[in-house]
């Protein structure tokens, strides 16, 4: 067998079921695992100190007591929730966000808070990227991304407004999954710009993500079987939202020929999709509509600690804040177009499928890469799971995200449930880390 | 000139442009009412006990330092936000809500935090209807409701996930305003069911709502005239979502005439917009989507405080969490569909005029009325307005409550502030009550 730190949440399940190994040797191989790689993943901003949940624990709930991570921005009591942002430092929340209840009434345990960029907009933390350490691993759900992606934990919880789960899931070579918005409760989830934040998760395996939402954490119905091929697909190859990087395009270009081998109708028209506009019109319409609520949801933070906010962030709210009531209802009326065009194209369609971002993770630490491959998708509140489609030759995975219609989620799933079986996208085993110094051999 | 205290916010600002009083002495007339009515009608669970803003504040933003209550499910940074509950007793936030730091911005001051009911759901607090103490004030947002129409302050904030605003201001009297569900950033307020909350006002003009959302508060665009005669109105008399009162259907049928008379084009005709289910179908599907929502958002106090909460609490947590996520996703869709016909309908009307409870405020503090007149339109997200349309034999008001279409605010306003002017629907100057004991005479 693996060592356990490498399964997914499912086949830990399986292992626990098969009397394979205990809930304590999983918590001991996963904390070794983090003991081993943070020093130089630094995917945490804070680990729970206590005792490896006891045996009781892994009779409980569908989750078993198995470890989960939480994005900063997530608040969970007992642990701090900065934020990524110095003016929260030692923040401690009085309640569980709604999430973490459901899913610790589902017997998940929370093994840490994950690093989030400030305010889970564009100013990183210190966390790299698993399979590069000098590249970026994407954000803002960037410590959640490379704790799976490092086998920490099988499961980590973030949330998107732009691309804050898509790219790191991508980057990092996982698999990110963006829930419709509004399907979820939000309550302790620290909002950025309310007509755009969504729940999302990071696993290793399509299956884990079902086997969550449909067992009680919400957001999709289990009907049908666990994964079907679809039948007609809406290929959209990213280039009218933003550049998109050779290597990309080919692997776009490939998954399309493999979809039409399979017998899949492959639809390429993005122009009837996109309207007027066209590509650059949609992420504007995501980029205003962010700065607009944004601006507003952290009035607090611009009035009081101005100072300790990045100069991206308050170039943010300062643009929001200059963006009028008659512009934001003009934006509104934009997007409503835009997802009854949308809810008409996925009539025909089953999914659409899209690069994730515009390549692989860029290099440096500084800054999280481009988003505009998910503005549009974020803009229009769709479900989107990015699956690792192909690895390139500096070791670096390239994603390619399928969307749904609003509230598809489960159809979703159940493609790219597909396509990881079928078209062989699946998570790689975590890397190995080199050693620090001679005492971390 | 009126009490300072009497007046509504334009026309306090008015007086203080005029030069006929200061902000000192608007904040002095207020503080008065408050200690020679707060001890029997009970509106405020927190008053701000620092000293009257300066007359620096007096030149400052649209609002000049005028005093506002906050429902007390809003956070105000330095005053406790309670929701209502033993649960969150002592809580001080640490931020304020998104919609205090804008009107703080715009120059309002907080006079203190008003009474809730617990978690914006059903269990009462302490307060009296001012027009009849031993009447309720209707609730949830009780105190903000009874403060203004106790002229304690010309403004107060609430909230509505039900009838939390449009029910207590009818009740008491006072103009009552719900937002479009989603125009505004809802950080820092207590949330109940994400999709159907929405921010709301209580003032003595509509004009009042109109300068402070068109000056920078959100949610509507300043175009056209402060008011318009509609050219055709929807008539909804209620009795297709509960038992509407003899006197209210009276009261409809009269401004039914009215309207008529003065050549607006009424239609009545409720069947084809309610749909199959009729009424019924939508006061159950707003219901059933607040348990559903409501009982994962408030998952922490259910599990960690279930004692503290009340049997009424409980019961829409346990019935909402036997919900299942197939049957929410049905809801979402047969919602859908009734905002695709409101939509349909609202192109050849203006408005909808309907009862905005079922008659005037019961008698006893032991439960805030139905809420079945206003299930139906926050279920859309419409954004609603309720005026003072006739007084009863009793002293109390009636309210007809305005439904616009969806982020039609402006439009919305616009016809209410005719209905106020031309059909004399205007909230009554605040009762006087009678001495408690000598010392308070």
């Amino acid at each position: 067998m693996s060592a356990l730190h490498t399964l997914g949440l499912t086949a830990m399940l399986e292992a626990l079921e098969r009397g394979e190994c205990t809930l304590a040797d999983i918590w001991r191989s996963c904390r070794a695992q983090i003991a081993h790689a943070e020093p130089q993943v630094r995917a945490w901003q804070q680990l729970w100190e206590g005792k490896a949940p006891d045996e009781d624990a892994a009779q409980a709930g569908l989750l078993r007591g198995l470890p989960l991570g939480v994005k900063d921005t997530i608040d969970v009591r007992g642990l701090r929730a900065e934020r990524g942002s110095a003016v929260w430092q030692g923040r401690m929340p009085g309640a569980d966000a709604a999430c973490i209840s459901l899913l610790k009434r589902l017997g998940a345990r929370v093994m840490g808070k994950t690093v989030t960029t400030e305010f889970a907009y564009f100013t990183p933390g210190a966390t790299a990227n698993p399979h590069r350490l000098t590249h970026t691993p994407g954000g803002s759900s960037s410590g959640s991304a490379a704790a799976v992606a490092a086998g920490m934990v099988p499961l980590a919880l973030g949330s998107q407004t732009a691309a804050s789960v898509i790219r790191p899931a991508a980057y990092c070579g996982v698999v990110g999954y963006v829930a419709s918005v509004g399907s979820h409760a939000l309550r302790g989830v620290m909002p950025l710009a309310h007509s755009l934040d969504a729940l999302g998760l990071l696993a290793r395996d399509v299956a884990d993500l079902q086997y969550l939402v449909q067992g009680g954490l919400g957001g999709a119905v289990a009907s049908g079987p666990p994964w079907r091929q679809p039948r007609a697909v809406l290929a959209i190859d990213g280039t009218a939202f933003g550049e998109v990087e050779p290597q990309m395009l080919a692997l776009h270009e490939q998954a399309v020929a493999e979809l039409a081998r399979r017998g899949v109708q492959v639809t390429r028209d993005a122009g009837a999709l996109l309207g007027e506009g066209g590509g650059p019109a949609w992420v504007e319409g995501h980029r205003q509509t962010m700065a607009y609520e944004a601006a507003r949801t952290l009035a607090f933070e611009y009035d009081a600690h101005r100072e300790a906010l990045s100069p991206a962030l308050r170039a943010l709210i300062e643009e929001g804040m200059a963006i009028g009531d008659q512009r934001y209802a003009e934006l509104c009326d934009a997007r409503e177009a835009a997802r009854a065009r949308f809810a008409g194209h996925m009539r025909d369609h089953d999914a659409v499928l899209a690069p994730a971002a515009p390549g692989p993770a860029p290099e440096g630490l500084h800054a999280t890469g481009r988003p505009d491959q998910s503005r549009p998708w974020q803009w229009l509140g769709a479900p989107q799971v990015t699956l690792p489609a192909a690895w390139n030759g500096d070791g670096l995975p390239l994603g390619l995200q399928w969307i749904g219609t609003h509230r598809g989620d489960q159809a979703l799933l159940q493609v790219a449930h597909w396509a990881q079986n079928a078209l062989g996208w699946r998570v790689r085993p975590p890397p190995t880390f080199a050693p620090l110094a001679p005492s971390h051999a």
